[in-house]
């Protein structure tokens, strides 16, 4: 969605190989690369290693969701403004949605759904509190834009009631039907309301959202050609990783002590995030905190109203039947108090390391809860 | 509750008769008044004729609604400011109270209570973000007094709260004769807040809730005769009415493939409303946003702080048996989300489009799901 | 936690027995202090007389912890700003603590429940919501620090999560083993959140919490010695006092008519914080509403973040069994809404008597609906 690091480039590269390279040497996190053919071949010879499998397809996607933010952010900046935000909002998440997909087509709606709830939990706690921690421990007060993450956390806000409601009905009265309809109709307008808010924000009031600190520049993009090519090789592999890695989950969560729900709610969104994650964490430390919520309540949001109703959507195409919205009682809770958090946190419009703390320590409480939550129960 | 349209009266009517010819030219809704003979006619002629009795009997609602709107405003503007207030407070909702009594009286309390609930979401998400849409729509932004807004959301916050308590401790233990007790309790507290709400709004802390944009002038009132004459003649018509609502809404709605709880939230609190609905919207187009936020949370606050108490009061003298303040736990849930939707709404004094977009989505929500609802759901 | 009363002690006392005679002199309240005596004598002569034995330890406490609030202040004036801080803060509510400890030791875990969630919604609601309707019934208008406030009401909110989580979970999956482990969690986390969060105020951020209005000098504390004495001999005399009235409590309850939810939810709760309540609402009475604000959110953040976690760690050593952070759903939404109700009121920076009157609307609704509640039902 936005870069994934600081630094600087003073010779542009000149071919998607040569920047894939550039980017590697500049980052040592990208080293993990070299795990994506490992991934590949230990599935070819023991494709019954599962928590081997597991382990590793966690490490690939690690870098190839950073590549695939880099290269999204390059197509997004040759494309104009209006495009460009256009397609890094629709594109930001796209490792979450392409690990959902995979899910998704597996049949394993469990772990469809804790991972769009996880995601949005942890971009919303993790991933703000991070940065809140992050940039205190070096600046004493932050400020940033109160308008954007108001606009951001009522979106939020407004995308829980979406997933509330069938979930709360759904507990009143189990009609499967109902449920489907219902489903289908939130996730239609859950896209309105999200292309209306793009609209509101990138074009007839981008005025409110405009940044304090955007000043300083960046590292230079990379061309658009080599965006384009990284983009979709990048794609692939993350889907072809995404499912060996959704063939694993399930055993190697078993041998590894860890509940299916803390699998799909903590450990996917870490990883289909850690590129996001790196890029608000340094946008705080460089006393950008404007991005560090924009990147983190924005994501959140996405999830919130296009992937998760995407996934509805095509669920109706892919996968053995059609999901719906319905989450159970604590996901649903889980989200309601991230939100609830998000919006008392960037209400202010300042911060402190301590405002990182207290989400860090609610995201850890729920963490906790789904670490030891008995395997039997509900997930 | 306040004034139905805008425009100018140059020759003051003379007559309560007069008065209502001269608000009809001017309004072309009025002209629906027609239908309100017809109505009483037909249920003579053929009183099975359920479907049509409803359509008709909503249709007839609407104009006497908004000639009670304007008939309180007049009474209350020549009884000086402290009187005018309180009569404007406690008579704003007459419409809503008449349906409600009419609907208590042939003992169908769950029509009471969703038209209760209803009414609240109704005024707090479709009124209020109708006018936030229809102003931002003509102005990019619009300002309004936070201290009367904030005020209105911590009113409904309590009465949610008042609501809350004894339908969450029921859900644990159905004791019958407990839940009435404790309805009549919440009932004299409710009311006695509300009393000394008025108290401090209307008279010790009258500057906090002065509208920043009253300055031009509306319309001359009518004169006091003849808005008494009309408020008593319009009342008793609404009560005629509704009485013929009641009696068609269950079999109609059948006809009609709604659910009786879409009906009740939905249908009754559009209807009831339809009068302060036109003003709020007309006051936002004029860039009064301060009058628009006043008239629907102002509403809402009403309802759920004095219509619904004197509700349960009446109904130890009225209807088969003694009403309590208990709801299904959807109905709660909505009127918590509407409550903190107008909580984050209202909180910054600033408006635009996709502010009312965001609370409008959020009704369609509500309303999806009360349509889509399978008709044996408890409702 | 901070000074009883208002006054002025021109000569200093010079012995722990001086100062009691002359505290007592200042404050008729502690002629209470008689009752002490008369209590223990009491229980040794007639050890049934469960109603009165109850209603004397009740009288009894109320000076007991006026004097254990002074001489705790007095060691913390004494001891520099920081521990002094430190002091004021773990021992701030020593009587609920020790209350609670002697219900603990005696097994009653209900009891020592509901007077966690009672002492926090009592704090919040009652303590809160008086002292905006005593300053307020004097004062106009009152200002502030909102920083503080909102402070407080996000460690408040941030402790309801913790304690929701495992309530809302062992509804679902009720495995006893699985809900001590993540209470013991828990607990070792709120206790670091909270030693964090006095870091953040008294050393890293102290600037922010910073009163308007502190300028004017209270009466002198008493010597350190005298402080010390007195802490530690009134410390063990509300523990033996508290022992008889856990001893009388449950049949005294039935006796006066009483269910036990509300004796731990509503008496505990006023009587262990009786003394708070004085210095919050003279505070409020003298204008200085920062301190009331301070006194009544920071003492209940205390009891959710230090009081409760310390006492499920106590339990590992004291009493039959180790307690869990498991409240009843009802003792849940009364905690989440008090929190709600702080956050709304307290945002601002400015009260009037009305914000008093809602707050204490929502307290008697909840007392009510304690006092009304069937005997049989889960408590």
């Amino acid at each position: 969605m936005h870069n994934f690091e600081e630094g600087s480039a003073a010779v542009p590269p000149r071919s998607a190989f040569g920047a894939v390279i550039a980017e590697l040497r500049r980052t040592p996190l990208l080293a993990l690369i070299a795990v994506v053919p490992v991934v590949f071949l230990l599935e070819r010879v023991s494709p019954e290693a599962h928590t081997l499998l597991f382990v590793l397809s966690v490490a690939a996607i690690v870098p190839l969701a950073a590549l695939l933010s880099r290269a999204t952010e390059a197509v997004a900046a040759k494309t104009g403004d209006a495009v460009g935000g256009l397609l890094n909002a629709t594109l930001g998440n796209l490792t979450e949605l392409v690990i959902a997909l995979a899910a998704l087509q597996a049949g394993q709606y469990l772990l469809v759904k804790a991972s769009i709830a996880g995601a949005i939990v942890t971009n919303t706690l993790f991933m703000l509190g991070g940065a809140f921690l992050v940039g205190g421990l070096k600046h004493h007060l932050q400020e940033f834009n109160r308008v954007n993450a108001r606009f951001q956390a009522s979106l939020l806000f407004l995308a829980t009631i979406a997933i509330l409601v069938p979930s709360l009905i759904s507990e009143v009265d189990r009609a499967p039907a109902f449920s489907q309809q219902l489903s289908l109709g939130l996730a239609i307008l859950l896209i309105t309301v999200y292309a209306l808010g793009m609209l509101f924000s990138l074009r007839t009031h981008r005025e409110l959202f405009a940044s304090s600190s955007h000043a300083e520049e960046e590292e230079k993009p990379w061309p658009l050609p080599v965006g384009t090519v990284v983009l979709i090789v990048v794609t692939l592999l993350v889907a072809m990783v995404s499912e060996i890695f959704v063939g694993s989950v399930q055993v190697a969560a078993q041998h590894l002590g860890m509940t299916p729900a803390f699998v799909g709610f903590i450990v996917v969104a870490l990883v289909g995030g850690a590129a996001e994650m790196t890029s608000a964490f340094s946008a705080a430390r460089a006393n950008r905190l404007d991005l560090s919520v924009s990147i983190a309540l924005g994501s959140a949001a996405q999830i919130a109203l296009f992937v998760a109703p995407v996934l509805v959507l095509v669920s109706y195409f892919v996968g053995p039947e059609p999901m719906s919205l319905q989450f159970w009682p604590g996901a649903v809770a889980m989200m309601l108090v991230a939100t609830m958090a998000a919006t008392l946190l960037s209400n202010g419009g300042r911060a402190a390391w301590y405002a990182g703390v207290m989400a860090l320590a609610v995201y850890a409480i729920f963490g906790l809860t789904l670490f030891l939550l008995p395997p039997g129960a509900p997930s």
